[in-house]
């Protein structure tokens, strides 16, 4: 069953009328690709049976050579409400009593949809199309897979750079290029030294490494279309005064979520796994935020792992479990694993240690 | 008068209750930077006297350096409403009745706001802040000007790569070069040659370059904040049969258009002027898209210069003209300057010739 089946499958079990996505990862998921996103509204729509594109006559050409779905297309000096009405009755969207509208599109384009139909009901995505990205493939798995490891490399090469007196610019700058050299692109590089660890997204600066920090390095690449993510921890010749203990508190919330995510689990119930024991442990207060969230696509979607979630977490799901504690005037400590959710319990990407590595001082 | 003055004197004008923008380019210019934009609701509201962020906890440290406006933070647990409320009524912008909101802000945030605020009329942020960051500055001025100089020796790197058998993606690699060796991040490389310059935004590919080929170069890079964006036309040994006579045409067009360009003018009183000479031409049907968009903070941003705009333009307004002819199966023709608004009309950024570049076949 190819994902646009799955898509009406899903939208007759939710009862919803039409899926409206703008060009960005619900697109790539549905059909490989999207359309050139610009200021120019730009919608696919899914009704019950058809399905059409709402297109600035400008772009069309690149998608036109990607798919048969009919394009309703727009020129600059008419605008896109005629061409949105015939794409709206063309997939008898036009008495749909439930809209699903993709959550990341531009405001613009979704209100320009509302306005055009002022007698649905609307939802987001996550009971259709995102209940569907949450399973994995085996083609996603394996660029999942492939990226994790790249990650574990772009991750030593990080270690290999951390010295007294480099910045955590220049920590970055090695970790980035260790993606390119893999033909990965570098997506984010948090590298946050001494008391700067305990922002857990600390914008890495010029602060100087010195003897005695402890280093959380959070980072991430894209590779044919798929992200990675992780995240490790080292020391510059030794730890700081009452790491170890901390280290071994994080390390325990992170099995404990590991133990708990089963499939027919609430999302909750891993969140609730890490967090009671950092509070039982007493630092309750400093693990500030959620324990994961989806990767696939993005590097953050659905499934997301809170504490209020009642999402059923099931075989193929692939999440972050990240628990973390931050100390104010410190330093912070944050271990996370990517996982794919077997019938057994979760496989971990990564294949490389949660140990602290301490590096020469 | 700093920008958040000059925001609150619209509001005033216009009856404006409150502005809500999104992590993106509307706060770079009113403030100098943006929160880390992910798919947790953060929001910057300016009430008529107050102003405040709905703020992820997580991400508040990174702004925090930058700005003193208060902070209405949610933990992930939590969930934002209570911020949000928080926020709309510390900025008095709960009993506001209009609102006017980032167009290109996520749809989640902008419908959780809407939600919020039940009894106020929306609109978009064009006659509020979209109408003031039309108008540039000198340090502004200065950007873009140094911007669109490295744009002119991208371009001649792109005429320097222009060979018999080299594909258009090769030649976008040489731009793409030389943009990065200037400091400067590529951020668009059309290169259409032959028959696929007569689609507007095509997308560069294999295609190998042939002897007789029109090649429409349309790029842009991106330094210190700033954007360049710039359309020239090249021939492989000599232009293709037809082309002079086209090109003399949208030369025209383009002068037309710089002729209309005034203080006070609509916009579309430009878009008339160049497309009024292509019709006259006898190609008015091959100009399929409007004549020109601003260019600030981003590549497309107001004024829009369309047939139907009725903004009025002013000095130190920055736009392009770029009219264009695309002859499907045959080539296409676009010539693009960016100018910004003086008292007695347009002053064009680049120093590069538009006549036609023809590379040895």
């Amino acid at each position: 069953m190819d994902r646009l089946e799955k898509l009406r499958a899903k939208m007759r079990d939710t009862g919803t009328g039409l899926v409206a996505l703008g060009p960005g990862p619900h697109v790539d998921w549905l059909l490989g690709f999207h359309p050139h996103p610009d200021e120019r509204p730009c919608l696919l729509l899914v009704g019950p049976e058809k399905e059409a594109f709402l297109m600035p006559a400008l772009n069309a050409e690149g998608s036109r050579e990607r798919t048969d779905i009919a394009f309703h297309e727009w020129a600059d000096a008419d605008g896109p409400v005629d061409a949105l009405n015939a794409a709206l009755a063309a997939t008898d969207a036009d008495r749909a009593r439930s809209v699903a509208i993709d959550e990341t599109m531009r405001a613009d384009f979704a209100l320009l949809l509302l306005d055009n139909l002022p007698n649905a009901r609307r939802s987001f995505t996550e009971d259709t199309i995102g209940a569907l990205r949450m399973r994995k493939d085996d083609t996603e798995y394996r660029h999942l897979k492939e990226n994790a490891l790249i990650n574990d490399r772009a991750m030593q090469a990080g270690f290999a750079a951390l010295k007294p007196g480099v910045t955590e610019l220049e920590v970055a700058a090695a970790i980035r290029a260790h993606f390119a050299s893999e033909g990965a692109q570098p997506q984010f590089t948090i590298v946050g030294s001494g008391p700067n660890g305990a922002f857990p997204h600390h914008a890495t600066g010029e602060r100087k490494l010195e003897v005695g920090d402890a280093i959380v390095i959070d980072i991430g690449g894209r590779k044919d279309g798929f992200p990675s993510d992780m995240t490790r921890m080292a020391a510059l010749g030794h730890a700081p005064e009452g790491y170890a203990e901390v280290h071994a508190i994080v390390e325990a919330a992170v099995q404990a979520g590991l133990a708990a995510a089963k499939p027919g689990v609430e999302a909750r119930t891993i969140d609730a796994a890490a967090r009671d024991l950092i509070t039982e442990a007493g630092y309750g207060e400093y693990f500030v935020h959620r324990t994961g969230h989806g990767l696939g696509i993005e590097v953050h979607e659905p499934p997301y792992i809170t504490a209020t979630s009642e999402t059923l977490l099931d075989e193929g799901m692939v999440f972050s479990i990240e628990p973390g504690i931050y100390l104010p005037g410190r330093f912070g400590l944050r271990l996370e694993e990517i996982v794919i959710l077997r019938a057994d319990g979760p496989e971990i990407f990564s294949e490389l240690p949660r140990a602290l590595h301490i590096a020469d001082g």
